[in-house]
């Protein structure tokens, strides 16, 4: 197989795919040699390249680089690989991707778009770990033209690293992602842009929890929120709208309605803990 | 000692002043004498009453009640107790009890606010930890009337506990926390309550840690909110200030200003993985 972008995603896929699936070789390809050679050092790539053509004889090519750089290289790749090469993606936004790469015709068929829900709050292959995507969630977004071999193919690969596969449409992953992972990284990093230095010594563990993600990468979640603006900014004005709703009872003295939106807040996020504590068998329709 | 309302927090107060403190006697008082009869079986109190002269002999009294309860509470121990005895609270709202003491008059010279920054996902004296307040942070809220002797014993007595303790006035301290905890916690409900069953499938651990603190009491927090409503109002006017921003930034798909945003953002996170992860020893100003 082969892996574009070998950071801690494209690693661990590496890894993942020799422990988990059988894998006999992995070709690395990357901007930078030098750093494909550590990660070849560290057993994690097979053999490292930086020319698409190397990439030929592989059944199936992952593009792990970031999101607004995933189109050229997946067109890259279709390009320089035979009809019996399948290629997906590992990026967080898929609506933009797959219709640009739709645009490339028939070359696309054997494209469809992946999201692994796994990450880590450390970044490069020398944080890669094979497990990294047990029991974790994947969605896979075959479009109109998505060849449905390509699809239920690619599903398997990622079920075989351990994943819980969800199949939907490139635009329903962005709504929905908007909300579940954009928006929350977006209100930590407005809470923690708020907070001072000299607040900051005041702030405990629910101030910790809350801006986590507000650490990560800002050129990475640039270019996330960027792909997928339209849909973040309709989540960001359902969360200002829901801050003004809770800011009115404040005002009102309305306790009730204050007591009301907690409760049905804390209700969602139990749902999330009960989903989450117990990995779900999902089957795929692709 | 005494303790009023003897759950997670109260009991391991009681814990930790035998452990750390040299305490020889902790009475615990409640509504429910069943409860704490259970807390005196668990070696977590050695008397338990309903009554407020029985507090007459302690040193220190400690009322842990929840924030709309505490006025009423501490009000009760300094008429049944005499000069000697010292009395704090653990609150974590300060202005309106501060104040709504100091109209006492000489009374409540014996009395100053406190608020540890300690807590548990968890509640109940049956989840008590003796170590609960070792290296977390502690304010203690002195105001123009209270002793200052008062204020350094107290001091004191949460530093022997294992805690960094700051001092701030009541004021301050609302506007600090406003920020710190309870702006996080209306986010992560305003999160929580928009990610619905359909969505919560696909949220993953950025979705997590954010919303985390939305699991908490909705009774505790409606108090909690209520009791400092107008600063939570002017950090949620600011938080939608800073919302709005982020979202011009998409809609006017101005890169550069949001990754601004978001490296403002990274560096006052990283601010406080600093601070928290190096306990700072404060001395007091009272």
């Amino acid at each position: 197989m082969g892996i574009v972008g070998v950071g801690l995603i494209g690693g661990s896929i590496a890894l993942a795919a020799r422990k988990h699936a059988g894998c006999q070789k992995v070709i690395g390809l990357g901007r930078n040699l030098h750093r494909l050679q550590q990660a070849q050092q560290l057993g994690i790539l097979d053999e490292a390249t930086s020319n698409f053509r190397e990439l030929s004889s592989a059944d199936l090519v992952i593009v792990c680089t970031p999101v607004d750089r995933i189109v050229e290289d997946v067109t890259a790749v279709l390009r320089e690989t035979p009809d019996s090469t399948l290629v997906t993606d590992a990026g967080s936004v898929k609506a933009r991707i797959c219709e640009n790469l739709r645009a490339l015709g028939p070359l696309s068929t054997r494209f469809v778009g992946s999201h692994p829900l796994a990450g880590s709050h450390r970044s490069g292959f020398e944080n890669a770990d094979a497990d990294l995507f047990v029991n974790r969630k994947c969605v896979v977004t075959p479009d109109f033209d998505t060849n449905s071999e390509t699809s239920a193919a690619i599903s398997r690969f990622w079920r075989k690293l351990g994943m819980n596969v969800r199949s939907t449409s490139p635009q329903a992953h962005d709504r929905v992602l908007a909300l579940t992972s954009h928006l929350p990284h977006l209100a930590a990093a407005a809470v923690a842009g708020l907070v001072g230095e000299e607040e900051v010594e005041f702030a405990a563990t629910g101030y910790g929890d809350t801006t986590r993600v507000a650490g990560g990468d800002p050129d990475l979640w640039t270019a996330i929120f960027s792909e997928n603006s339209a849909e973040v900014v309709a989540a960001t004005d359902l969360l200002i709208d829901l801050l003004t709703r809770y800011r009115r009872t404040l005002v009102d003295q309305d306790r009730a309605a204050l007591q009301h939106l907690l409760t049905v807040s804390q209700r969602q996020r139990r749902a999330f803990d009960e989903t989450h504590n117990a990995p779900t068998e999902v089957g795929e329709s692709p």
